[in-house]
């Protein structure tokens, strides 16, 4: 442990990516998800996510996101020098993004001879315990040492088909609270995920990583030592890295190397009891904010007049934002778009963006 | 009938008053209902009302509205003279409007020696088939020529709670299709109103009076005789109506006059079979809009994305409306202020802008 309670040599990773489409008009291509403050506590989701690492890496933190948000997303981590923040040049998924920064790192280790561990959290997740977060990764960080890939999984509150699981095996001997996984599942249907629930032993996949760098990268050259060797290259050669990156394969990395390391039996996880959202929807949103009886505000209260009224309001315009008997309904009032959903039809909120989109009206998205 | 096809000596008055603070965020304290076009056919509903008289009147209309709304009334109907615009110094209900043209009126008949018939028309109100409203005045003058005061009855198509009732008697003996009143019947609870329908011989009073000015004053003046000779005075020397305004009494045409006339058997009736809808509020402009199955939208309908929806939206602040998974919805954007509502609970708006008010919002009222 470092002077200021930081993990030595643990460094966080942030992969800031995806558009949230489901979340629009809030999130937008331009500003996703990650940029805005989806729980009222004055601070991005990006912030947040920087914030529960300060305490575990300090300043060790690679933020990898799009070209065009770069400014942005050095903006809000103002305290974060310049180079901790990697512009990829177009969005290749979250092997090559993370996979990247494992280069990166790799490369440090081996300059500085430190025992690098790497930790990867996306920027978008709510996590509502920043103790309980700290104490699953310091014990995920011990089993990474011993060279597993490993995840840090999520106790399933309900027969979730929206994420990915999983499966685990018996206790690893030499490293308390971890466990060996059996296998990473795909997200299921529901009825499957309800015998999962019943089983007992299996957790939510929340994408969270932690393993050394070489020991990713080796995982990853095992199974398309292209990639690998790519990687290693953008990081031994930056000037490369507009050419090279285009050449990188789209893949997640759960399917380019956790579900393969999991089958040869080189994953390990640890529980993560610290209430864990990803906020994919409206709906999820609501959750987040408050109980599903009432009317939840995200935004400022004075603008909103409700009359028997349940649900989520964002007024996120300005503007007054009145509502009047209905149940469960979103309202998400921005300046150029407005969406007025049922709860319960929240996913469907990505037609509208694909709608706009094949209409033309892609400044709207 | 004069050489234009019009009416000899028939004069529209059309009072153009009221909040309608049931169609807000749309309807607003400085531009009421009628200054809107609510039917999308690119014109108000005060020069929709003005367009129905000219066949009839001409350009023998009086407009008598509020003092704010002068300039607006007279630039939405430039083809009448500035003097045919008459501003209240302050909101003084339906008698005193009425009534001040009445004064006005029947001082012109004295002075032209013409028979001035006038017919009062609310600013707000929706009808059909002008044909058929012509037709109907017509008959009504004919009434009012033999000293009737004459109300055109509306059939009724619902046992409407919201409307008072005009009880019919006997045939007018000497003008066809006119028939006596009963009794005027303030409105009703809804049990009763179905026993109107069932019973027939009930028809709504949708506050339309043809009568002689003269006939109108001297009824008035059997009730209240001060409030005649006001009304008269104001008439006699304009320049007194700022002072004698205050002191008028603040009643409805229907209270003052109508009632206590239909209890003499001094009030006859025509019907008026033209289609009629007063748009009290965003479920009687969504019927009015089209059937209750689909989705109304009042304004460009390309600023408007829908999927699986049914009920109103009124875009009109540029924003573009996303609607996802709702029935019977009203969402009415506006730059400053957005209503999301049920249907059902369309009466309920009201309710909102008393709220704001009480909150000191009155700018957005």
């Amino acid at each position: 442990m470092g002077i200021d309670g930081a993990i030595d040599g643990f460094w966080g990773v942030v992969p800031a990516g995806g558009a949230g489409t489901r979340l629009w008009p809030l999130s937008r291509v331009g500003a996703p998800k990650f940029l805005h403050d989806l729980t009222g506590q004055g601070s991005t989701l990006l912030q947040q996510t920087r914030s529960r690492l300060a305490p575990l890496s300090g300043d060790r933190v690679l933020v990898v996101t799009g070209a065009r948000h770069r400014s942005t997303v050095c903006a809000q981590l103002a305290d974060l020098p310049e180079e901790a923040v990697l512009a990829e040049p177009s969005p290749r998924d979250s092997m090559a993004a993370i996979g990247w920064a494992a280069a990166l790192l790799e490369r440090r280790a081996v300059e500085t001879g430190e025992d690098v561990v790497m930790g990867s959290f996306a920027a978008d997740h709510v996590i509502d315990d920043a103790d309980e977060f700290a104490t699953a990764v310091r014990r995920a960080v011990d089993a990474a040492r011993q060279d597993w890939l490993v995840t840090i999984g999520i106790e399933p509150t309900f027969a979730s088909a929206a994420f990915g699981y999983v499966a685990e095996g018996e206790d690893l001997p030499d490293v308390p609270g971890a466990l060996r996984v059996r296998e990473f599942v795909e997200k299921p249907s529901v009825p499957v995920a309800e015998e999962y629930l019943s089983a007992g032993g299996y957790r939510w996949n929340a994408g969270m990583f932690v393993v050394r760098p070489r020991v990713l990268l080796d995982l990853l050259a095992e199974q398309d030592p292209d990639f690998a060797a790519a990687l290693r290259g953008i990081a031994a050669e930056p000037d490369s890295l507009a050419e090279a990156w285009e050449r990188l394969p789209r893949i997640a990395i759960d399917h380019a190397v956790a579900e393969p390391a999991a089958a040869a039996g080189r994953v390990a996880t640890v529980h993560g009891d610290f209430g864990w959202e990803d906020v994919g929807d409206f709906d999820a949103l609501g959750t987040l904010l408050g109980e599903r009886e009432g009317l939840q505000v995200l935004g400022p209260t004075d603008r909103v007049v409700a009359r028997e009224a349940t649900g989520l309001v964002v007024p996120a315009s300005g503007r007054t934002v009145a509502v009047v008997g209905l149940d469960d309904i979103v309202v998400v009032d921005t300046p150029d778009a407005l969406l007025v959903a049922s709860r319960d039809r929240a996913q469907d909120v990505k037609h509208v963006v694909a709608r706009l989109r094949e209409s033309g009206r892609d400044d709207l998205t």
